[in-house]
């Protein structure tokens, strides 16, 4: 069906063409990504910016000898269609499918798995010394966006490359709209150079004024030697680049296959860090997203001529997301309370705070690609007596830890953690799984962690965080996607370390957390059915546990099992034996059930919840089996 | 005794003197610190080096009032001086006396804390936009080192200044040395550009060019001022900061305080986010300093005169520390083994890995102070078949704890971490003691984690996890200072997830891990002095955990004491609860000793241990606390 895609089943039949025939190869890799993810759905516009520099990469580099790293998988879709996986690519993002990111063991060709932006140099780095210490001779590039030069593990690299001199090629991949745009700096300043009429000028003129220092004799022909670079440096937007030790080459139009190739050649063969910065569009090359910014993340499935959703709306509306009913909860208290911001890390969309920024836009702070400075940032705010509510996805924070720490907790600052995504978070996988939260969260010293059961309830949680606790940090973690369906009602505090006795019963307690608390309610309702009455308990707190609670259930059920969506070492669970272990009943006994000490793959949250048992079925079956291995043991005392 | 500093009780008095008065207070201020630090101990040659640019700025911004924010305290000791803490300043890392850091509950004028770096300018900016959100006035200072700005989150900082454009204004305090030299590009950058004459003759002869334009007509006229700014950023080092939205001053002489001052009140009034470039010479003014890099960083008692130590050489030598210990096996490893490497985050001699420096200098990679980007390097080493030995202080891991997980874990790339400084510090207080990374680590999929009860099992687990076990990252934990004392024999591989029991006994067993083994080791002999008898284990492993060793003393003995020197929420104690509370045996109780729930001031490590009873009387007396605790339990059941 594709004149070229057909025979290429690896790059090495891609370099088996002539350069004539890259346009089409293109061409055909765009057509075989629209088609593919209009049908599927997926991270699209990335991907559709990337087609002529990744086809030129694989035709220039000796892959997978040559290392490619891209940072941040959305934008590599063409690379898994010139790497073999053309006809895996409608499984991606799906269970058993192809990861949505790149992943080491999927291919030769991944050189490095990333799912959190800004690691590309860094990997590379590290490939371009291991090289020099072994004495290898192949190539590293590192392909970077716009949106991940704002985070800072971006800069630590290229500091390092010019300390380091290795030979490495960064390819800036700019189409200035990352996730969210204006967010870089250096971003906004290249854009003002060339948008001018006088910056194409001024690069003229002054090569002008170069040629005439000619006859200013041969010192200063030296010096003319450097100030023409140094011009060359003010002229283009290499400035920060070359004052880092890389050279710089670009802008280039990132779509001109043919050039690219050209300029690619040229560079393979040169020594040291060189950084070569092309200007993509977003949602290149097709209509729909080239027109609507809505297209330029990721999609579901649409038509593909008028890229109009075809998923069927729903019977029923579904409740609303965590996510809206966050961003409009901050509303409300905003609109009462002028002391509270809303902070995100280049997710104003992702997270909700998009709705808060079109009611209040002086109220949130898009930070870029950079949760460690949101997390001290908002330290900042909260010595001033601002209240900050920092909104980033679970696994993201992990980056902001030390920032969590020695920022806001030891100086005991009242800052607000709205940890979206916690819980296993579906099609982007383990990099995104947001399951470490509870454990990295509850063992920093005067921390409050708290999980809702439902979309109220994270209503209340927000308000309890900014108004009820001011000693310190104070996190609320809530999974990615549709609420419960609870009816909405005004916020009100939640007592905090204080749990919540949902349903009562005898033979066994079930104590759990957040999202798992009505996959618990609704296990109860299949175990009655066989005879076994379950209480259930809302625990709210990981931090601090409500311990009179377990007290009181070990004293009066002797079974407790706890429930949590997230990994059980160091956990909620973890929390509760602690307690237990070292109390005075020991007749209670207990069943710790979460995730085990594995990375989980990706598929809907649906999915992977039945595989790990932590659907309603999962949970009614193990408080069965922790009953009978239970009975099993008093029998035994 | 000072004309000056005896009446300077607050930053007020300072700024009532004339002008002309502040070189001499300058040189009381450092006379003092002289005097005090060569009397008692601390960091030095960041102090000295900030004397005039403290005093000019307290002399013009309005403190408490205008905020002053200082990155990583080492710096701040003349703002201490200043600002009413002089007669404190003998008590300096010692037990109740001043912090060796900036401190928000010690004085209204430590506007932020740091112990760790490149914190100040995101601090400073959240203050910044508190104000703008409360429409308050007053003005914003962060003063930040070049070291600190090889920190990404500085890069972070200063991109988000430009995008916010906000009043606030950063001081590079620039002396080229931070902790370690030659860390920082822009700072070999910068040097390059002034340590020639050609350097000088740059900005006359372009200065000369520019003026020759003017008569390029009115349209050129435009092209020609912004091209002198453009200009002027090539000549000047302020490329980078320009191209981030920032306007540039300097450089200037950070110890001509009257320019410096002249400087400060121009720039007290513009507006936008200003970088001010102050070159500066750590150890200014005090000559053993300024002779010797040792004196740069931090010292012990000196002889003011000569700067000769003053501690008495003690009697018997003390067993060689764990850093000499470690870096003393890197160098054995890798002189058999050229797939090893060390990786250092600007703290070569901190960590002993400049005595792998000293032997194989392309082995060992000093990447800044990166902490996330020197984890992320590692991994891209590893993955071409390079093992890497990050070693990084336990609180400063924190920083890369999403490249520990994102970037290693998940890829289960074999990366071995050696942190340092684990456990309770000592003088540098709550920001660096290593107290929360049982937890962190342990909550990681897959990932090992243990810790060596002396010396010669550092060695032997260094060599367990870069020959054993090759299946993912693995840490080892170890404190500061002096190891035990043990012989020193050729290193052997330790078993992954099995304990050692180093004493046999009936009535208690006291599990330990890491440190407090030996601690441990001691409060069994004064048990055994009260006729109880316990049984020592040396855990380990923190992760995998030696259950057959648990389940077996459980049984047998039926009452566990765990010791740790970290957090007791989600560490080693809690991994054994874990255990415990779902095992079969329910005779056992537990007691989980470590740290509470709270941030740990500063101290020697012995005076901490003792307040904590992590010594071995209190490990005693905690231990006869349990059982009489468990004798009751028994009772009651």
């Amino acid at each position: 069906m594709y004149r070229y895609l057909d025979l290429i089943d690896s790059p090495a039949a891609l370099r088996a063409l002539p350069e004539t025939a890259l346009r089409d190869v293109a061409n055909e890799v765009r057509e075989c990504l629209v088609d593919t993810i209009t049908k599927v759905g997926g991270h699209f516009g990335a991907g559709l910016g990337t087609v002529e520099l990744t086809t030129a990469l694989h035709y220039v580099y000796n892959t997978p000898h040559d290392k490619i790293v891209f940072d941040t998988g959305h934008q590599a879709y063409p690379h898994k269609i010139l790497t073999g996986r053309r006809d895996q690519l409608p499984s991606i993002r799906q269970k058993n499918g192809l990861s949505g990111f790149l992943k080491i063991t999927e291919s030769d060709y991944d050189a490095f798995g990333a799912g959190h932006a800004s690691t590309s140099i860094s990997a590379a780095l590290g490939m371009a010394a291991a090289r020099d210490q072994l004495k290898e001779n192949y190539k590293v590039v590192a392909v970077i966006g716009d949106g991940a030069m704002t985070g800072g593990l971006a800069y630590e690299a290229m500091n390092n490359c010019g300390v380091l001199k290795s030979d490495i090629l960064v390819v800036l991949n700019d189409n200035n709209m990352s996730i969210a745009p204006n967010v870089w700096a250096l971003s906004n300043y290249f854009s003002e150079i060339f948008a001018s009429p006088t910056g194409r000028r001024l690069r003229e003129s002054i090569l002008g004024v170069t040629d005439k220092m000619d006859n200013l004799g041969d010192r200063i022909r030296g010096i003319a030697h450097r100030m023409e670079s140094g011009v060359k440096a003010v002229i283009t937007p290499g400035m920060m680049f070359e004052a880092l030790g890389f050279r710089y080459f670009g802008p280039v139009n990132g779509h001109n296959i043919n050039q690219l190739v050209k300029m690619l050649q040229g560079i393979r063969e040169m020594k040291g860090p060189i950084l070569l910065h092309t200007i993509t569009q977003k949602g290149k090359g097709y209509g729909p997203a080239e027109r609507d910014s809505q297209f330029l993340h990721a999609i579901g499935k649409v038509d593909k001529i008028t890229g109009k959703s075809l998923s069927k709306p729903p019977a029923v509306a579904p409740p609303p997301t965590y996510q809206k009913v966050f961003g409009e909860a901050m509303v409300e208290i905003c609109s009462t309370n002028k002391k509270v911001v809303g902070i995100t890390a280049a997710m104003p969309d992702g997270t909700g705070l998009d709705i808060l920024q079109k009611h209040f836009p002086d109220k949130v702070y898009d930070v870029g690609i950079a949760e460690g400075h949101g997390v001290t940032f908002a330290a900042g705010l909260a010595t001033q007596g601002i209240v900050p509510v920092v909104a980033i996805y679970s696994s993201f924070l992990q980056r902001a830890y030390d920032h969590i720490v020695h920022d806001c907790a030891i100086q005991h600052l009242h800052v607000v953690f709205a940890l979206d995504r916690s819980g296993l978070v579906g099609a982007d996988g383990p990099t995104h799984h947001g399951v470490l939260d509870l454990g990295y969260l509850r063992t920093i010293q005067g921390m409050v962690v708290m999980a809702p059961k439902d979309e109220q309830e994270l209503r209340d949680m927000l308000y309890t965080a900014v108004y009820s606790y001011t000693a310190g940090p104070i996190a609320i973690r809530y999974p990615r996607g549709n609420g419960v369906g609870v009816p909405m009602r005004p916020m009100q505090p939640v007592e905090i370390g204080k749990s919540e006795t949902l349903r009562s019963g005898t033979d066994v307690a079930i104590l759990a957390i957040g999202k798992m608390v009505s996959h618990a309610m609704k296990a109860a309702e299949l175990l009655e059915a066989e005879g076994i009455k379950a209480e259930v308990i809302n625990a709210r707190f990981v931090k601090p546990l409500d311990t009179a609670m377990i007290d009181d259930v070990a004293r009066r059920i002797g079974r407790i099992i706890t429930v949590e969506d997230g990994q059980i070492e160091a956990g909620f669970g973890s929390a509760v034996a602690e307690h237990l272990a070292q109390g005075h009943d020991h007749a209670c006994d207990l069943r710790i059930h979460g995730i085990p000490d594995v990375f989980v793959e990706h598929g809907t949250q649906e999915e992977l919840h039945a595989d790990l048992q932590l659907d309603a079925a999962g949970i009614a079956a193990v408080t069965k089996d922790f009953l009978s291995d239970s009975v099993m043991r008093h029998a035994l005392r």
